[in-house]
């Protein structure tokens, strides 16, 4: 990941949290005060965001150490030492919050990610993300998407088209919205577009898109759609898949399946910051 | 709120969104069609952000129209018209998703809050909220909180005093630490301590604070500290409460449960927003 | 466009022009004088970047009128009247230089990108840009070519995939670095390789890439280049390209033609801002 | 420079051009791979714009290092290595596109100041730029000038006066404008004013002021104007000046020569970076 | 002045003190209840920043009104009513202090320097300011200077030369000294050299300078170095001058007193805001 | 004091003082050449701000040495060096002014709140800060009074509950606003309440405020009040207190006193800051 955009995002963070002063910590441990600390793992999950959650810390002092005992991507288990920091006190309380708020996020999706591209790794479908991301923090969001195995679907409105129902609506049809976009769009930015009945899917697939979404159809609709796009181009499932029917919805022959709750519902993996050793100077 | 304080959230939500424009949106519809649009819930819960959705659309067109259907802290059921928007599409379809993606966070928080409100309001008892936030929205998770019936914890590490474990080793005691603490910090500021045993509940109650937090204590013990602190100051339970064991640890008789889960682990209150008419021009 | 994303360009580029004070309109003219004045072309071109002209005088008055007379990517004449604005003097004058550099610069970008159009517009074959754009200013660039009848190539690093000669020499191969990619970069991006010679070309055509870059090739070799591709993936000639050499490359039968020099090396459209009216009082 | 300045400008444009991340480089390239490039000058022209370029890699890693091989301000020629640079790959591709498009603007400008400069050495003339430069990075575009042997003329609305037509013409007359400025402008403030004819010469010379501009006159006109004036205050000539009649209007015994297109038509000078020596690791 | 310079400083201004939310007013004033408010005079002075102070009322609601009884620049007396503020309270809540605290600065400024100016008025010699400006306020409390009769130095190291003893020191003398600055520097651009002796003004004035800084000389030595400089070139007197001693500094005939405690000494006017009258709704 | 605070507010000031270039030192000093400054005490008082001086220079050169003499909220005496120095020129000077400007006003508000706390040393009462801060420079002000022996009251409207008298009015008295504000408020927001009469206080005793604000009350009936109190609540005395009043009002009894012209009308401490030794080279 770019270091300025990450960077930004804890600056902000940091400015957040700390405001002017850590009150209870400046009137307690002196300057000097330095300490080991541990970042710990209290349940089991696909850890992401190391070097965000480091940068926490190196922003409040450039001599802080941060060791990080596993790699993004990686499983951890309860009990298991994730990262090692020493430095001052000061600055290790200081950016404890905003580092362990970001990587259990991230870690979070990651898992819930994981979970899913296990679920399903028997089929040749991938897992992705939508825009259903935590305003400010897509960036971070998505990468945790990919540590846990998944794919990323478009970042923005900015950066490939997604032909939706109102677009539809508004030109009057899939292959005049297709032809509008076509016209003035750069080669190279791929197009995908909704579809929910099979007309539907019969008219993209008249049209040079690059995927065709299958939007809240039942299994049985999608696997006649799938049959009828015939790999001729990528096929996604969208909309109210849920972790049990996700087996259904890949075994539907779909390359591409892609949940909301991956990034809109996110339970935090559950990590700790524990000083372990203290000593009062540098 | 302070107006200025989300419009920034809001402004820069859209600059990640839409980047320098919305591809499929501007090649589609054209500058003047405009549309009516609806936002419904999909599930019941509390709303929470209808202020903070509106400025979505207003930024990028002052001209838009948003109607908002009920107020936060209000409960909707699946298939209300919570806002009801008309204007431009092309500002319509710009704003929708960071739109959605902040009112369903904070209506998620809402509704989480209020389950647990609801779940011991039969006691004297506050549910409050942790600094587990969302970096760069801590604002908007704590104002979801409260419209879900919960109150506020410290805003950050600048507004209170909270004396955790490793400052009161640090200082040597809880007495010192509260030394320390008041000596320096004006009189505006409450002094919150942490604690884990009978012995330091009983240190802590000889010190000048305002609260004591009851961390990671069984049931049990948190029964005894709270008859041992005898109404003198107010009394917090902390650490590992879920919905299920949040009737017992109010029946101890604590004033304040806080709970990070309301806002590290936030389920998304299901919205959409549908486009229900449209005309050609302004 | 996304009106925030200029805006704040503008705002940027008034700061930067006025500072805190025009000193010579605040010695001169008084706070309610108000003038008419026309933005008109002195040189034949195509215009581009009105809405962004118009934000700068908008920005320090709200009240200004500013009339378009022509549209974007419409061709003007010398003489020809741009648009008219009226307001209040002062923020006429604060906003003239800041608004006609914008203006000036994307017609510019307009203009030359629409004489390299025209120039091929018997072949079947875009013209488009690179990312050899004003640093700070990359969507407008962009927004200027597409006005002048050119297409975008991808707008940054981080939304579509160009593999170019370092990344083949370090991933060992195009095969080998086409493989990475395509299992680390998800579906809404496209892959687009540059190759030297009829060898890498070929390599290229056995991958999933969706578009061979023809890089600094002489005619004779792009043209076999081009019909070993046979339309399989589009084909992109880039390097060295000039207006002369224009109709020669396209003749080889490349889908796309980038041109660095439309944002690198830009002739402003000459165009002034003249005062035709003026009264004393709002 | 105020490093300052530039710093803020850079990071900017990197994260315009990376965003989140560089999908190319991290897919391909590993983090601790390792290169030596150079940047080459592919035209003859003058050097500016290196602590810029250099900024950009560092900006991306600490511990690059870039070692430039010439001085901003001396000329370079085709073939002649600029700077050479080494550290991580990753950051080396990532501050490529920023660095150049900097770097070839600013010498750009800086090799077609120089040109005007040589074409007039043998008058006792200074060439200097406008207010025409390019929104954002009016600093590094002056700056570039000078590297070019040019003068700058004011910076912005600010830090000098200009009065041109419109404020003559509202005020009622050039002695009642001058008149004005005098009486409430700082005496750190020159005072230049805007004549189109030899009754606007002589009324200009009559007041305090320190230059009178010749805009738009025949070369005619302004020899007479010259004649007139007697070096009593700074001459400058301005407006439609190019290269092919700069001698003629340098004859004319003008102390200064100011051209819009030093800075608004710029045609980038033309370098390279190129990847010279590679290795996996750090 | 230019509002989007003052805007952007009230905005933060506004975000310092408000954060999230003002709690208290939130808490008890309903969002629609209405007040009028006064701000009024406690002391006599020269009022300066009204359209600062209504801007932060109108940042928070645009519907305020605010009206400005007297003009910057005026003299007010205890118990005048400088300013009828009406609109929703709560803004007029939040935006009170800020308004305040900017209004007071720069009205202290304005008095304390139109004190200076009157204290001067019978000779032909001007007040000036300063660098030792309030940092992120310098432009307001230059406009203050001015509103208060006074006329302002430099802006910054960007816009004019003050060759300083360093300078001297550096460049081998004040010859020296200029000869680097004429070479290098523009001709907008002003120049003024410090000196302490009356050999410093004896070389200074045989070198091509605007201003002699005449600094820390006794009253002695100042008169006979302006009787030297004999107005050949402008004088300014610097360096612990007091109220006490202007007389005696103007006596000598300098042409410009510059005092630094007119911006880093400030004595706020005594200005309070009260509400006369509420009604409970829009 | 938090770091990442004080570098933002210090980053700003040094781009408004420098801008892109210091004009002077640029054309005279090279950029190899290095010095050492030493920062004397011009008279005495109260040293504050030292880490924040610092950062001005190293934020301009990461290779400056700072080194201070003597520590925040230490007394110092004219003549007394309080850091040295060392470094390049140009980063020496070009911090130079920013340094002091900052340094001068946070020793100042040390100093001047010394002088009340010594004034009142013989009684058990607290001098406090205010609202009536610089904006922009709050936490900097508060901690420069922290620095002088004084305490602070809330940092903004957002972290601590004061309910004046438009509040009360609002809500139709002292009892209805606080069961308002504890209603709504969280446990860790400290309440306090302005009165102006006996009466008030009688009724604000019978609520549960933390704190009673006396408002310019006589020093007889401030007695009178604090004997109705008796210690219950805290006192805070507040309008209108001045130096010579400090005593008479401590002894009434009150626990704090409020003193807005510790931050509204500060008087620098004159400190100087002169070169004392140059070298050429680094």
């Amino acid at each position: 990941m770019n270091p300025l955009y990450y960077e930004e995002i804890v600056r902000q963070a940091l400015s957040e949290d700390i405001g002017f002063q850590d009150l209870t910590t400046e009137a307690i441990i002196s300057e000097t005060h330095c300490s080991v600390a541990e970042i710990t793992a209290k349940a089991e999950g696909i850890l992401a965001g190391l070097d965000i959650a480091k940068r926490a810390f190196m922003l409040l002092d450039e001599q802080m150490s941060f060791q990080a005992k596993v790699h993004d991507g990686e499983r951890v288990f309860p009990g298991q030492v994730v990262a090692v920091i020493k430095g001052r006190t000061r600055a290790l309380l200081g950016g404890e919050r905003v580092a362990l708020n970001l990587l259990q996020r991230l870690s979070g999706i990651a898992t819930e990610t994981n979970q899913a591209v296990e679920c399903i790794k028997n089929f040749d479908c991938h897992i992705i993300d939508t825009r259903k991301t935590m305003p400010g923090l897509r960036g971070l969001d998505k990468y945790a998407v990919k540590m846990g195995g998944g794919y990323n679907h478009r970042f923005g409105l900015f950066d490939a088209i997604l032909i939706k129902d109102n677009h539809i609506a508004a030109a009057g049809g899939i292959t005049e919205a297709v032809n509008l976009v076509r016209e003035k769009v750069g080669h190279m930015v791929k197009v995908e577009v909704e579809t929910e009945t099979l007309d539907q899917v019969d008219e993209a697939l008249r049209t040079p898109v690059d995927i065709i979404m299958l939007d809240n159809m039942s299994t049985e609709l999608m696997k006649q759609a799938v049959q009828c796009i015939d790999k001729k181009v990528l096929t996604e499932a969208s909309g109210g898949i849920t972790l049990d029917s996700l087996v259904q919805v890949a075994s539907t022959g779909v390359d591409l399946i892609s949940l909301g709750w991956l990034t809109h519902s996110v339970k935090a993996l559950d990590l700790s910051l524990n000083i372990v050793g203290e000593k009062r100077d540098v």
